[in-house]
């Protein structure tokens, strides 16, 4: 065992480049519902084969009319016709209005639409209206085509699609979509203090031992993302049992996700098994909380899958919950979502920050650029969680943001830092 | 069929808190296994059974010192011992250290870790080191009880679960989680001219036919936001059809949720279906996209549920897509969050919106609060969406957020607007 090397850090920028220099986007496809498309990505351009609306329609519950048959405000206009949605009127006769319905195709002849607050009944039954003001030209009309012109392309490869995107494809008549398949991801905690919850009372915990969390949020945050999920579970302190692990997941997986092992104490034996079993560059990232990372690969045995010549990627979080958190966010999330193929470079990235007042002090300044655990407050300014231990989840869990705070960089209460909501890390 | 009348408008805070007044939280509670908890809401407060970390541990890999036997950088120290993580080590003997771990407990009579970066090996086999720094006490030791202390409410009931509170969870060693059932909803839309997408292909929709999208995004965002999903379809434009629709829904579900029907045209079935089983408040909301809206109930056959007084919730949303997308995210949302349960009022009200600077104009104001669906751009300004009609999902699956301009307020470029992120009303 050679002694420890104290490695230059790395700026987390730089990691992320180099991590997404490997994240070759899958080729696989397949098809999927629109309804249970939300999360993936899409693989092909989606172009419309209709316009949208197919043809000139009422966007108002009222009449249709000709403008010219309305100088003044006032006009009382027989009704000639009904078009409820979904049915296609006469031509308009001149002279007349025809009741028509939100959704509805416009008459021929007709040039606008008075809405129904807008005009009162005559008699009863509908048979005349008073039209109360003076119709625009196209008013409350919406034009074939308006929305979506025939041919084009309406989402783009690349897309990751939310609830819109489904309403919107669905729109085009598309029940089924081709999407980059999931990555397969297997993942395993190590450690023999690690103990799952369930197996072992607290009270009967031993000592020195604690118990499992990341593998709860890390199993659960890959399968936001999009990810199939092999929760391989707690591998032992042992060189064997780790290398028979790690070959084990490289020939059925395109990424294998550990936390823990991968700091510099000789005790994690995940290092050496990877860097036997393909290659390792561990990174130590200049930044708080989240030092150690490691990214390499892993060789398949017989050259199985599809992926780039028969190697599964292999990322190494630290097995500090709020660091593994925290990194799983910046790092493996873009790794993630390039590898489905998403082309947007802003989700590649960190998010925005937002410029928001401090309402808290950071009077000792770390060397180390810092991602503080904070959250909004009701007067626009950011309060601080008081305790920023990277021991346990419940700056996470209470925060909805991280401020970004830069290397050797104090803060004073109202000064302005940057703000990166949680919800746009975790979208 | 009476003349239409012209309601006063609504203001849409006022409709939230008429909404919300009506969502009384569900009683009924399940245990689900943490794992599968993500989106859930805690109905019990989680109360640690065990403090966190149980024991004084190591934050770093290195050696574990007394700092009075470190009076000056330099100073060699023989290891007296050895201590992972996951095992007790015995005393410290004055004058040595112990090689020790992440997460490994401090032994007795030790008060501060030096990293091993800041060390080196003393010949081989790590007999003893030299210690490069003068340690702080307490320097790299995380104290018993220092993240969690026993007893204490970690998670309140009323939390939304997300993947770090799953992990909370699980590092008090809770396997499951008591939380709000699933909200059941009924979700159907109304409307001849709606086509499901895969059953008619483009080329041949017949004239004034739409594809159903609204029931696409509806259904999943239902799912986004806990709740058990009945899809029950297009109900035809049929009085008969609706009524026997909305009694066999009532009394199998909290909530039924209909997209169009509910605007002021007579050709709707639903407003006089629900108003002869139940109740039905009809509102003109004071914004755009969305209008038209609706809250009432239907009346259960044998008083089935657990729910007030036999009671189902009936909420109607405005038929065009855009409206029936946004009045969801800004009314439904906190509907069904309060339903479950959600205690935090940030939760039940619009989004924090960031000041950002308009790179666009709004030349002409409208009467209504609008909400224009937008983007924030690279030079930290936002877009706007050129086509602001309702008709199609266009301009929300492009938007990343919703400008929230005040009725009668125009806007130039450079003027700062209040945006309120997708991300935000997504989580």
């Amino acid at each position: 065992m050679t002694a420890p090397v104290r490695a230059p850090l790395m700026a987390l920028d730089d990691a992320l480049h180099a991590l997404l220099s490997h994240a070759l986007p899958l080729t696989d496809t397949e098809s999927v519902a629109t309804f249970d498309a939300v999360g993936r990505v899409l693989a092909t351009d989606l172009v419309s084969a209709l316009q949208v609306p197919p043809r000139d329609n009422s966007s108002m519950d009222g009449y249709a009319v000709r403008v010219a048959d309305l100088p003044e405000a006032g006009t009382v206009l027989p009704v000639s016709q009904r078009i409820p949605a979904g049915h296609a009127g006469e031509p308009l006769r001149p002279g007349t209005c025809a009741r028509i319905f939100t959704g509805a195709p416009m008459p021929e002849g007709a040039d606008a639409v008075v809405m129904q607050e807008d005009t009162r009944e005559v008699g009863g039954d509908f048979h005349a209206v008073h039209i109360d003001a003076i119709p625009q030209p196209g008013q409350w009309v919406r034009r074939a085509g308006e929305d979506v012109t025939r041919g084009s392309v309406v989402l783009a490869r690349g897309v990751r699609l939310d609830e819109a995107a489904l309403g919107l494809a669905a729109s085009l008549g598309l029940a089924h979509l081709t999407v980059t398949r999931r990555p397969r991801v297997a993942l395993f905690s190590t450690g023999d203090e690690l103990v799952m919850p369930g197996e072992v009372p607290p009270e009967a915990m031993p000592p020195g031992a604690i118990y499992n969390s990341n593998r709860f949020f890390l199993r659960a945050l890959l399968q936001r993302f999009g990810c199939e999920v092999s929760d391989l579970g707690i591998v032992p302190d042992r060189r064997e049992a780790t290398l028979a692990a790690l070959k084990t997941a490289a020939d059925h997986h395109d990424l294998i996700l550990t936390s823990g092992g991968v700091s510099v104490g000789e005790e994690d034996h995940i290092k050496p098994a990877v860097q036997q079993l393909g290659e390792l560059a561990l990174w130590q990232i200049a930044m708080k909380p989240g030092k150690p990372f490691a990214y390499g690969h892993v060789r398949r045995d017989a050259g199985a899958g599809a992926d780039v010549a028969g190697r599964c990627h292999f990322i190494g979080l630290p097995g500090n919950p709020v660091s593994s958190y925290v990194t799983f966010l910046l790092l493996v999330r873009p790794f993630l979502l390039q590898l489905q193929g998403v082309a947007d470079p802003s989700a590649l990235r960190l998010p925005a920050a937002m410029r928001l007042r401090a309402d808290f002090a950071v009077p000792r300044a770390d060397k180390r650029r810092e991602f503080l655990r904070a959250r909004r407050n009701a007067q626009g300014g950011v309060d601080l969680f008081p305790n920023q231990s990277s021991g346990v989840l419940t700056s996470v869990a209470w925060a909805d943001g991280l401020v970004d705070n830069p290397a050797g960089t104090t803060i004073a209460p109202g000064d302005v830092v940057h703000f990166i909501a949680l919800a746009d890390l975790l979208s």
